[in-house]
């Protein structure tokens, strides 16, 4: 049975981690840490899961996680910076979901605006592209979101070098956002909307540009993000224009190939986000018109987005079947 | 044309008087004060009313308000007290649409735990109850929300003494909740939910309870709020258990008459709130089951809740035709 | 390994029980049926079960089901009837999850307009109050999804012959409409509004009433029902007029001993649709007020109010735990 | 007074121009028609116009328009062409809000499947495009709800011949598939998603080709539509590669330029579809990246997409004010 920590407990990525690992066979969570929250039940802050936890919130403090093999920080970027290392230092592996190791160095300083005194390398954790890395890791970057379905739109075609430009146009779910009122997540500034945010400079961007360019060295790459009025789900519109002339049926062979074996890669005529809501799955169609081949994914942003890429890079760094304790129908409709 | 003020602008009662003054034939508003946006166009807190004005917020001072024949307060309860007064007393007519003068000056204080040192007697601005009133009124209060949905639909039973008990079970779009982040107006906590809250002891049951008793003194009430994940609209079920025995047919014959020649209160089939979207309507449907009747009544909370019925009041303050700049269909779907 | 058949497998019960038994270990689905779609895997009709399920569909006959040790009718009500005899005749159990076989044979077809010639008498499969019954019966009528909400939130103080009179003011998510587009079930006529509907005269009025009677004959019931813009879910507000004086805490332990063990069970402060969803669990918040009580339950209707139910019962019947494959937490937010 | 008679009056365009021109000075509608409704009140099919006509429905017979100055055909495509010459040929004019006379002949006829025997050359009814030509024409195409946000986003930059390549990605409230029931509409199948379809290959995409080919001629134009889950409202992402490098500013310079003197055009800081929620405005956004510039435009699709749009066009056509009858503010939340 792995031992495992949960630093940010109280956010969405955290009470999904929760929700996870609550029914997975062989984890089991013995730490969970909420500056705010230290002495209330886990269901105290989040009543969904009343009946399946009996801990309560602690300081995230070595020493309350010092049993753990595994620890998952689930805090803002710029915060895990301040926790990785200690667990890292004492043998604890780690799977952080904030943005703080997802970069080379560098580019991390500047596109978030932040010095990284104890930068660590680590292992990009978008499982089915860098599995027997993450096998090895210590330390996982789990992806954003958005490159989580972004890459793996176009992440085939730029293996093949195949791609002249890609235009991601992608919509969020709110929860995105995370679980603190603002204008942002106002009910009635999202309903009936769908509002398009930092146009042409999502932070995400550089995630994306440095998988794929190590994909393709030539790739042309625009991103643009919106939040649609849903609490759950990324869809990608991948807008490709190809290098050459490619035929439907052979776009879908060469992503067949490239995922074969990948357990939560699901082809379908025409997804929908409801389709993969609660669920590990990253569903993907293929379209190809006289222009350019679209190719739409659709994952759920708190599970393949976050908290559910996390588990499954749990299972890889522990040797376990990769979907253990994910291997579940989503929630439709 | 009337000249009109309005104290607190940025909400979305005073961006609701902003809309429908914009398009009244026989009002112009010429100030419009908030305190945290002085100086600042209204079209920038309000960019949906871009070109409809070209002044900016001011300071809620009386100079500000001088050229005013009425000034409507939409500030938060509490408040309105310290504004209200000052205008009355240059003969200004007001029309407050927070709490503070629609009950009698003990139950305020009780209810709204604040005392009022300079109280004075308003007349209650249900515009189809108190028309002749409202007619020679200097302060108009002007009804909450629920009271408003509440009263209409129970009024004319009530005053044929034909009501044993009524369960008001109430349900809000969640701009009622004000323009602030909340966690209650936070998207996911609202999304795929209908949520009850001071479920068994709202303030405006004092409303309902003052106007209902005025007409059958001996009338029980029931009361319970909840909010529905849309933006607009209150659709109230009342639940009506009757004294004696009456047929469906009877029924609609007492509103018919007690409603007769009130031009926003509409009869219909069946009441939906997208029927009555953006307009200042009342919709009415009448069940009668073998237990209990049971009347639907369907408003816009920003429009006939609020801002609309202020309207409303002005135009009969005026000597106006009573829909006269609210003479527009709803806005469906 | 428990063999599952289901007779109508293409609508929202039918794809839910898929999903909860794709996944349960114990059971396993040998069999589903669909006239319409008969030779067509599970995944073309159901897309979110891609690569849970390797079967096709089958007609509704015998001999497609006849390894099966239990069947789950999940077909329109009048039609279950044409199925459920030959399989209890060949000693295979059934669950039915149409209204046919809740009411009393005279009762059914005075409210359903429709002969029962082949009428059994079946336990009602509302677990928390039969659960000894249905340890023991071939035929469970598994409860409808209003009645599941509403007998729940009343059944402990009936018991205690404690209820005047209750008002079942129940607000449903749109599934309960069935997977088949309608005036109803479109989403601008749904969309910003809450639909009241039958008002004073649904059918499952008179299974609330059957049950209800059980535990207090002279109990009074009023009911009305609605949808609200969402997917899932049944919230249902009981406002209950007591015989005696309760105060709130004496209520609280009233439920607790009456559902004591009851692991579907959940007390929550404020009960939330979201806290449920995709759950069988049944959240229920106690309030009392000065002039009655008003008891919440928040359930999934296609889960607790459906398919989750009727796995529950099949749990029992074959003496499973009784949360087997239905032991995971809601699907938050 | 402008005579007004609408064919096809019981979907949402139809019911759009019957709220609209309820509250048009200049016009009157005097005749609609519905072969199904024939007999039947206005408001029996629009309960929301309850009170504001008294007429009938009538069938689309040119005996029943006849003292008509102007006709608007809103009925589907491939029908309009049935009614369209018998009213232009006895002198009324008409603007038609179907596919059947924006293309050229040939062009639609192999968009469209359709051959078209009595075709009209006719004005393209994009307002602020053709404003000149609209003055004297008898017969008015009316854009696709996708092309007039398209377009509007795209032709300032067209027109000076400055893009490269745009690939427009847009986002459709749900109303846009019309008044009956679908799959499609159907509300499970929205909630929570967003939807896209015919996703390379939309018949919208032809209008745009014609309309941006003729400010550029090399203009290469890629399209994609998507339902969300909301009633009303386009908003389109323009991405646009340009041609030469232009900053932000001198992108703004040319939009307010083109658009100098529009009424319905306005640019904001960030546009929404609340924004424009109920009017005819075209709210439009600049940003400019590294890589592209985005033009976003909000319009709402029954408005400035159908029936507004048309009434703009009835305005130009009979020498009224461009926004007589349409210069209310949108309905913001």
């Amino acid at each position: 049975m792995i031992k495992v920590g949960i630093v940010g407990g109280t956010g969405y990525t955290g009470g999904e981690l929760l929700r996870i690992l609550s029914t997975h066979p062989e984890a089991e969570v013995v730490a969970v840490s909420s500056r705010k929250d230290v002495g209330r039940k886990i269901h105290e802050v989040h009543p969904h899961l009343k009946g399946f936890y009996d801990i309560e919130f602690v300081l995230p403090e070595l020493k309350n996680f010092d049993e753990c093999d595994v620890v998952f920080t689930a805090v803002p970027h710029g915060e895990a910076m301040n926790y990785v290392p200690q667990f890292l230092e004492v043998g604890i592996k780690v799977i952080d979901l904030s943005a703080d190791y997802r970069l080379k160095k560098e580019v991390y300083e500047e596109v978030y605006g932040k010095k990284h005194d104890a930068y660590f390398e680590a292992v990009y954790g978008l499982t089915e592209l860098h599995r027997e890395e993450i096998k090895k890791a210590k330390l996982v970057a789990n992806p954003g979101c958005y490159p989580t379905g972004a890459i793996l739109a176009a992440a085939p075609l730029a293996e093949k070098e195949l791609i002249e430009r890609v235009v991601f146009d992608s919509k969020s779910g709110i929860t995105g956002a995370g679980a603190s009122p603002t204008d942002f997540t106002h009910f009635p500034n999202l309903h009936e909307s769908i509002v398009p945010y930092k146009i042409t400079d999502h932070r995400h961007y550089y995630e994306m540009l440095q998988e794929l360019k190590a994909l393709q060295e030539d790739i042309r790459i625009s991103f643009t993000p919106q939040v649609f009025p849903g609490s759950r789900g990324i869809l990608t519109n991948a807008h490709i224009f190809l290098r050459g002339d490619l035929e439907e049926g052979e776009i879908k062979k060469i992503y067949e190939k490239f995922y074969e074996g990948c357990k939560f890669i699901r082809f379908q005529e025409s997804v929908k986000l409801i389709y993969v809501r609660g669920s590990n799955f990253c569903d993907i169609s293929i379209h190809k018109g006289k222009d350019r081949a679209v190719i739409i994914s659709a994952i759920d942003n708190l599970v393949k987005g976050a908290s559910g890429q996390a588990v499954q890079n749990m299972n890889v760094m522990f040797g376990l079947e990769e979907d253990e304790g994910l291997n579940y129908p989503p929630l439709f409709p």
